[in-house]
């Protein structure tokens, strides 16, 4: 899981390497991520599940950076936030698409915003329908794609405001577009894979190969209700991230 | 202007030619449309320009329509609309991105939401960038795309509400996106060219054209205030229709 920072080698291959950058894994296969500028050290760490929180903090104290933003990247139907715990603790903003009802949400944004670790650019793109506050976060030669494009799957669009539509507009505009070496970084996985890449989904991505709208959306409006699991304290979860 | 509708001939064909079309032209460019189920009559404007009004209802009556939306792709910054007028004259309601600050809007719309006109179909797709509220209307064959994009161009980001990145995600990702057979009917062209097709605009638009976002970005933010002459009437205009 660790991928530490190395020394930039050449221009292009360069800048996925020239930040640090570590993925964390609690069970049901969430996943979260803490970013950091190398020079400064200034830090964010995204998608936060509850039960990271202490690791996460472990690592930001360990390379002894200054944490700054706490990204959720949706409001999470599935798991616990840590983002109101890693609040409290630190002096780091919490940060959310401007939708998110979250009260402890500091700053709101929107697509195309930036927000910056010393040089290091997060941007952040809106890509909603498994959520309607969801935003990847685009990083050099990266991209931390939440529910909005799972390895080999997408997430689920039956939950409280996911929408059937809007996620083949994240899939067939926005996802489509981007260049094909990023490298793709989900909020889960629940097969013990860290990353694919962009391509690799492009092409074998079920969930990005439908002919039409049409047929997309009745597949996610068929498959989600009546083969997907239902969700794990989804109620509880709700509330608590909503707060 | 006038395109009436023709009888369907085969499959594909059929569809833009199906439904009532007209576009409307006033003074310094400005472009409006009037869209209608041939079947049942229901009948939508988009962008009535204060000076369309007349003309627009005009039209609605000699075909015997039943005028049920008024739709303003965005808040307009160069031109008084005829919505309020409209809705004031008709039982139609007026329609607008939820993020429109307009107090005369009935229905305020998301990316990805489709009203009927009977069977016709207008699908809306957030294309900010010129304007932060702007949709684009799709229709069968042809995409209504407000100052998303022009003939040859694009809308201008230095407005209020503007902002280049998001116009750079609107031209391309989504647009680029979007089936190149569509013919495309902008909200302004000063050079009396009544549509184009998105091929044409992909091949040659010097403005889908960039290799990248910060080019595109450094452009819009130099060519704009430096190039572009005053808007006619802004504050007046924005403060009407903003009300």
């Amino acid at each position: 899981m660790s991928e530490e920072a190395r020394p930039a080698k050449n221009g292009k291959k360069a800048d996925s390497t020239a930040y640090l950058f570590e993925q964390f894994r609690v069970g049901r296969g969430c996943l979260g991520y803490v970013v950091a500028d190398r020079k400064g050290g200034i830090a964010a760490v995204v998608d936060p599940e509850a039960g990271m929180v202490e690791p996460m903090l472990d690592y930001v104290f360990e390379h002894a950076l200054r944490l700054r933003y706490v990204v959720d990247t949706h409001t999470h139907a599935d798991h616990f936030s840590g983002a109101r715990e890693l609040k409290a603790k630190t002096v780091a903003k919490v940060v959310m698409h401007e939708k998110a009802p979250a009260s402890c949400v500091d700053f709101r944004i929107e697509d195309g915003d930036r927000l910056w670790l010393g040089a290091l650019p997060l941007k952040f793109i809106h890509t909603p329908g498994h959520a309607k506050d969801l935003v990847s976060v685009l990083l050099p030669g990266r991209i931390l794609s939440a529910d909005a494009l799972l390895i080999g799957s997408c997430g689920r669009t039956d939950l409280p405001n996911g929408n059937p539509t809007r996620q083949y507009h994240t899939l067939y505009y926005i996802y489509r577009s981007l260049p094909e070496e990023l490298s793709v970084y989900p909020g889960h996985d629940y097969n013990d894979r860290t990353h694919s890449t962009l391509a690799e989904e492009k092409r074998s991505n079920p969930k990005m190969l439908f002919a039409s709208e049409e047929e997309f959306v009745e597949y996610m409006e068929r498959e989600n209700p009546g083969k997907l699991s239902p969700v794990h304290q989804l109620a509880d979860a709700l509330k608590a991230n909503m707060a």
